[in-house]
């Protein structure tokens, strides 16, 4: 993977579906390609607004495959690889590493609850030994409103001791401030992303790594205006005018609500109106509210 | 799948696992064989308690091939095939068909969270109409504190009219009985599973099937006691015996305390020592801990 260490404004880029559900790997790859020509730092493919646990093992091998073949850079990418089983994650694992990911996102084994961090230990242990290659960089996933598997800040410390140059830092998209400030207070070097563009501006200022965000699929030049101008005098109006555009899409549920947004802002209503179930396309009167809301935050999608 | 329908005592089987964490097949067929042996009327095999969701598809699969190798009659076999995503699901369903279950138990697609009762429609709908075929029986799987998505009585039942020869029944995890009893009396005919042996009894009165049970891997010989004699003057007795048993091994991580006593019983600590993480075997404190509150019941288990 890598040396650069990944920074900036990462898009947990969504996947367009085809009327039969299959993926649609040629409109995924042209949206990572147009992602990236907006100027997004990268890529973190394949996570929850990608709806990657929509997809078997394979079909998301195959979707890795297309990018690679599609000549979407492999160190702009952060695949999410994290299964409930470790063959799973193991084999996506390593497919990622294959297309020259900069590391992967990985969410802990998230069927069983309660389990200690002894058990998250020893399942992020198992990956890493069976992966057995000193290029991977892991990123946990800490999204306990989603998993309902937290992270817990000494499972990072146990990992990050026996893992120094593998455990890379993570994306926490708990919506909690504190949580994403204290790890960067506690964990130097540690990578940590946002989950939500909302908190860019606080993590960066705390020493933080950027943000890696679902609404960025549609937010992204407002998220690269606050990273780049993160030292402007304005930057406080920059991130206020960015968090409404997050505010308003969040209110309704995300992946169908940015595909509706694509779809919108793209004219192409049929590369965007799939989703995998239990995902559903936003309905009408949803439709109607997201875009008053947006609408009335200035936001407007370069497409 | 059969004609007959699945009623009695079903045991949510345990899965042997290696020391390198494979799944042990040729244990896992001997266990099989040794609880019907012992009474069971079937087997759900590769549900919660059988760390279904540790282990990829194609060792799932690999496992119900096993099972009809290893002579386990299909007609006794109720599998888990419920994952997050549809292909998956559709792959081990097909392939319980092959084996010809009883039926299967179907989780929800259970990573997304706050889904709509349109798009866990969607998600059985998807299955059903993908495996296509007419002798598939399906029990949904309630289990609010593992998967986090319920199954409403109201997505019961549209499915129950879309499908009624197809819609089966259900296990019922919850721990809720008064949701047990209600769905016996709203939904005649749907086969009402209680998730635990604590109510079989009860469950049995509302005109329920009975139980399937991931302690009854140890309690068999209580839960066929009390499902052969519910009729019995005596039953409630049997029954209260049967529940302090569940109690006592439920106080600990079901699936490592059930191997632990496994170990214990057939004094093949081997077979038994494993689990795949997240799941960590029992701690000594525990499992003294867990003996000794068994014991105090009456418990034992012939093997």
């Amino acid at each position: 993977m890598s040396d650069s260490k990944p920074r900036g404004v990462y898009v947990a880029a969504l996947t367009p579906v085809k009327p039969d559900l299959a993926p649609d790997t040629a409109a995924f790859v042209a949206h990572c390609r147009w992602l990236l020509d907006q100027g997004a730092d990268g890529l973190a493919v394949l996570g929850t607004t990608g709806e990657a646990n929509s997809f078997s093992v394979a079909e998301r091998l195959d979707l890795l495959d297309a990018l690679a073949d599609g000549g979407i850079p492999g160190n702009t990418l952060l695949p999410g690889t994290g299964n409930c089983a470790i063959p799973d994650t193991v084999a996506l694992t390593r497919k990622a590493l294959e297309v020259g990911s900069a590391g992967v996102v990985m969410l802990p084994p998230f069927y069983y609850k309660n389990m200690t961090d002894d058990g998250l230990y020893a399942a992020y242990d198992q990956v890493i030994q069976r992966v057995g290659d000193s290029r991977l960089k892991v990123y946990f996933y800490h999204f306990p409103q989603m998993s309902n598997v937290p992270i817990s800040h000494d499972l990072i410390e146990r990992l990050l001791k026996a893992y120094p140059g593998t455990i890379a830092g993570i994306k926490d998209s708990s919506g909690n401030l504190d949580n994403m400030l204290e790890m960067c207070r506690r964990f130097p070097g540690f990578g940590v992303f946002a989950g939500s563009e909302q908190f860019l501006l606080p993590v960066l200022r705390a020493g933080g790594a950027g943000c890696i965000s679902a609404t960025a699929n549609v937010t992204i030049a407002g998220c690269v205006d606050v990273y780049r101008n993160a030292q402007a005098a304005d930057v406080e109006a920059r991130q206020e005018a960015l968090t409404g555009q997050r505010l308003a899409i969040q209110s309704k549920v995300l992946i169908p609500a940015l595909k509706r947004i694509m779809a919108r802002a793209t004219g192409d209503a049929a590369a965007w109106a799939n989703v995998r179930p239990p995902n559903m396309p936003l309905s009408e009167a949803d439709a109607t509210a997201l875009f008053a809301a947006l609408d009335g935050t200035g936001f407007k999608l370069a497409a």
